[in-house]
């Protein structure tokens, strides 16, 4: 034991002074090999985030406009503070498990929505509460894949889909969207193989800001129809809908359910009320899938054997409460607004989006790492398309404070003419 | 598209009268094949509730004395339920995301609650926030693991391990404990192979009560240092804590940090707190872990993209403020006391508990199966200790009203003397 004791302390010292390693080959042994290669591949994030906080410690963080983030800075709504501070404080509530798939009461609430936004009949029982929509989709992947089955997916697209479908013994592939980012039904249509298993699509669309409409959704249903009878293999849709509420010019977002049977819509209540930390969300699955209960048996339980388990009690409570509820939808189309103007000002292209809260413009070179870097060098932090399967395009999230976007307005304009340089 | 509505329309009133059809081989080709398997495999669970659901419906819930289940009936103290009716209310809160390590400050609280536990200095970036133990456990191994590299635990074991170890490519293998239910390093050297990846210990433990003794930690880390060293590949020592509180007659639970270096513990709030619905818990690094850095690394990039993202915002705020709180463990101390009680007087063998709310009592005539249901013809549940590593014996949970127990008093006398026929 003494030899262990010294080693302890002796570690316990060198713990100190070490630095992060992971990119240093010869110490990953201890975890897992793929982990560790997609942390090498990822350093391109951290080394951006850490350009970022360089400028911010040098310039000071006001002074630094950073459009990279992902969380809602528009406050939940007040329907949902009320429900959340009246059900903390009732003393009759419990906080210990439930069924896997939820609270019953609150799987009605939900199927009640979801029914309403579908036009089709949802019952309790086709919604399982999860962690999130991240939560939903490992669910989902784990509860379909076989090992080596394809998830396919538009690119440019949520980096983290890749990372989901690999988790669960999957492939990945994503086909390229039309010019102005509707779904290309031909392109998915080379990129769908025998072995593929899912689609994934976001519907409004982070990074691009499309919303896909009706005629796409029935092209792509009779495209995946097709294609489960050749294959003699179900090929499921999955809508990730987390920006459902987030549009705009009463701009509404077509329902999949109607146009594919065997579909599936996971989302969470991250950004309709501001609650991303807080990871609740559901998977509802079409009633007319024609697997529909062996689908909802194998969710079950995977949401268990993942760790999730169920969805946090407390927030599925709170959520049963406040339906169709959603945050200032104004806040961010004023923000649209402004960082439009700004940019079409400035001479760059883009596509205006119909929901979500992203902005997608060309790089004016075409290339979207010098673009990012020449951004940089005027304070503005915006994230490249390459590495999120858009080459040739940066994003901008436009879920910032005003000041912000106004105050980059003669960066974005002084980086323009760089790029033209 | 006509086909597609009239299919839609046949399938809705198909799945109507659809009941589940897992079991059916030939209708799983919709789901992962390992999945299918698990729930055919788990099916006698299922048959297990079915059956006491039965009993239920006929003889009514209060006749029927069910001591499967795993939901703590002791509410969460009255300092949780203030800070969490505070929080709540509180208007400057948000819930937006956080690192996904968690928020600083709730790391800095636990990591002070844990040093002073382990009798080690931990700091914040030591401890990662997780959606309880069972998130933990999956960002744990997804985080170390190698296709085919094995995890060890003692048996009988918490079932889901084997599905954790399973969701990652891993395999999984158990050494028996002693008869008192002590670990057993010869088993465990025997079961360790030089594919191993890491033991996970669980003491207090479920099913046995046992809580492992200093010595026998002390045993366990000089046997994986010198496995360490032959294999030359770290064998993760993983510490399953959600009982540390959840003792008795003044007994602690032995810190594993001090003996030996690479482990981690990872647990949650679920049970002394009462909170397993909320799934708040964490992961803490031993600081004397040879590869600790990568290691954090790894946990907070697979929290992250298994879908977990970050533990709940609002329990970790609460959590935060209520360590070091438990529930009234005397409740359980009594209830302890009467089963304990009525089981020896009905001349059942069994280790009396020194943690956590299970007996783990030998079947009379060590068919566990056959015990298990003539209980059920007394209409007591109780769960067979086949199905968690432990044949020829039954589990009872006792976190049961007192009159459950009571009631069960002249069963568990029929019981045994039927089962001695």
């Amino acid at each position: 034991m003494e030899k262990i004791r010294r080693e302890l302390a002796v570690r316990a010292e060198l713990s100190k002074s070490r630095r992060c390693r992971v990119l240093k080959t010869e110490d990953t042994m201890s975890i897992a090999e793929n982990v560790g290669k997609s942390l090498t591949a990822s350093s391109w994030i951290r080394k951006m985030f850490e350009e970022g906080a360089k400028l911010k410690a040098r310039y000071g963080a006001e002074n630094v406009y950073d459009f990279t983030l992902g969380n809602p800075n528009v406050p939940p709504p007040a329907a949902f503070k009320q429900a959340l501070a009246e059900t903390a404080a009732d003393p009759a509530i419990d906080h210990a498990y439930m069924p896997n798939t939820g609270y019953p009461e609150t799987q009605a609430a939900v199927a009640a929505q979801v029914s309403r936004e579908q036009g089709t009949d949802l019952s309790e029982t086709d919604i399982i509460m999860t962690c999130g929509a991240a939560g939903g989709l490992n669910v989902i992947l784990k509860a379909i894949l076989n090992p080596g089955e394809l998830v396919v997916t538009p690119a440019p697209f949520f980096v983290e889909y890749r990372f989901y479908a690999y988790n669960h013994g999957g492939k990945f592939a994503t086909a390229p969207v039309k010019s102005e980012f509707d779904l290309d039904a031909d392109a998915l249509d080379k990129a769908i193989d025998k072995t593929t298993k899912a689609v994934i699509i976001n519907s409004p669309n982070n990074p691009t800001g499309a919303v896909y409409p009706k005629e796409t959704l029935d092209r792509l249903g009779d495209l995946l129809s097709e294609k489960s009878a050749a294959h003699n293999q179900i090929i499921y849709l999955i809508a990730d809908e987390p920006y459902r509420k987030i549009v705009y010019d009463n701009m509404t977002v077509p329902p999949v359910f109607v146009s594919y049977p065997d579909s599936l819509i996971v989302t969470s209540y991250s950004k309709d009320l501001s609650l991303s930390g807080e990871r609740i969300g559901f998977i509802a699955v079409n009633p007319a899938a024609k697997y529909k209960d062996d689908l909802l048996a194998a969710m079950g339980f995977t949401n268990r054997v993942l760790g999730f388990v169920n969805a946090p009690a407390l927030m599925q409570r709170v959520v049963a409460k406040t339906q169709g509820q959603s945050i200032d939808i104004s806040e961010y189309a004023r923000k649209r607004e402004l960082i439009c103007g700004i940019l079409a000002d400035c001479g760059y292209e883009f596509t205006k989006p119909l929901g979500a809260f992203y902005l997608f413009p060309r790089s004016p070179d075409r290339k979207d790492i010098e673009c990012v870097k020449i951004l940089q060098g005027e304070r503005i932090l915006a994230v490249t398309g390459r590495g999120i399967g858009g080459p040739g395009y940066f994003r901008l999230s436009f879920y910032v404070n005003d000041d912000t976007i106004k105050n980059a307005t003669e960066g974005f304009h002084k980086a323009i003419l760089e790029t033209k340089k």
